[in-house]
């Protein structure tokens, strides 16, 4: 039974669960960013995980940073693994825009979240699990 | 024919490569800090990589990781995908101490580098690049 960790879901909305991970999205509406955590139990490293798991967390850090790219067409994806306060596993994948507030800079602790507004969250939330339903319906045979 | 970033080459030392990538050494002596580079041609985003290059990048990115925390017993692995300045896809491998300059923040743009000395530097290289030897030694066969 694997359990989110506490801040994690403090910060977060969820979207949705591929093979390996909960797909979560930050509540920060001032830019694309969503976090993958593996869920599997005591694991803060991505060496931890074992070698299919790995495979499989490269290709849903690949298939989230398409759905960023298509949906929100950032100048550059930013891919982090640092955990440095939350002893789970998590990788950030974040669309970064020349024009955001840290920019070019690292996002992780640059400056307070602009918290969703309750429609822009359902209306984000709908969109990315959508576009992840269609990739998966696409690619999946049952 | 593969060429190095400038800004990459002009901040880091080579150590060796693998089979998709050169490994360098950041030039900041107050922190264990490799920096993986695909030798790839045009490639910003992990996702631009193909299926194979992306299995081999995980496990390159796990040696990578391993060999730190074997040298360094860092208190945490820091990986990121970030090239927000240089368009030329790299992976950094970071080993983070809760006492280190920007702990827990992320590292980057944290304050200058300490440049390693000539025989910190020769020492470190050596190090490493012997880690990463014994490593592959042990695993393959010619």
């Amino acid at each position: 039974m694997f359990t989110l960790h506490e801040r994690l879901r403090a910060d977060t909305f969820d979207i949705t669960r591929l093979y390996l991970s909960r797909v979560l999205l930050m509540n920060d509406s001032s830019l694309p960013w969503l976090i993958l955590v593996p869920e599997r139990e005591n694991i803060r490293e991505i060496y931890e995980l074992d070698e299919k798991d790995r495979a499989g967390l490269i290709e849903e850090i690949t298939l989230a940073s398409r759905i960023i790219q298509h949906l929100y067409k950032p100048d550059k994806i930013n891919v982090g693994a640092l955990g440095n306060l939350v002893p789970q596993l998590h990788i950030h994948i974040i669309g970064r825009f020349g024009s955001d507030r840290a920019w070019p800079g690292p996002i992780w602790g640059a400056g307070p979240a602009e918290p969703y507004g309750d429609d822009e969250r359902d209306a984000t939330r709908a969109r990315i699990e959508r576009a992840f339903m269609n990739y998966l319906s696409s690619r999946c045979r049952c």
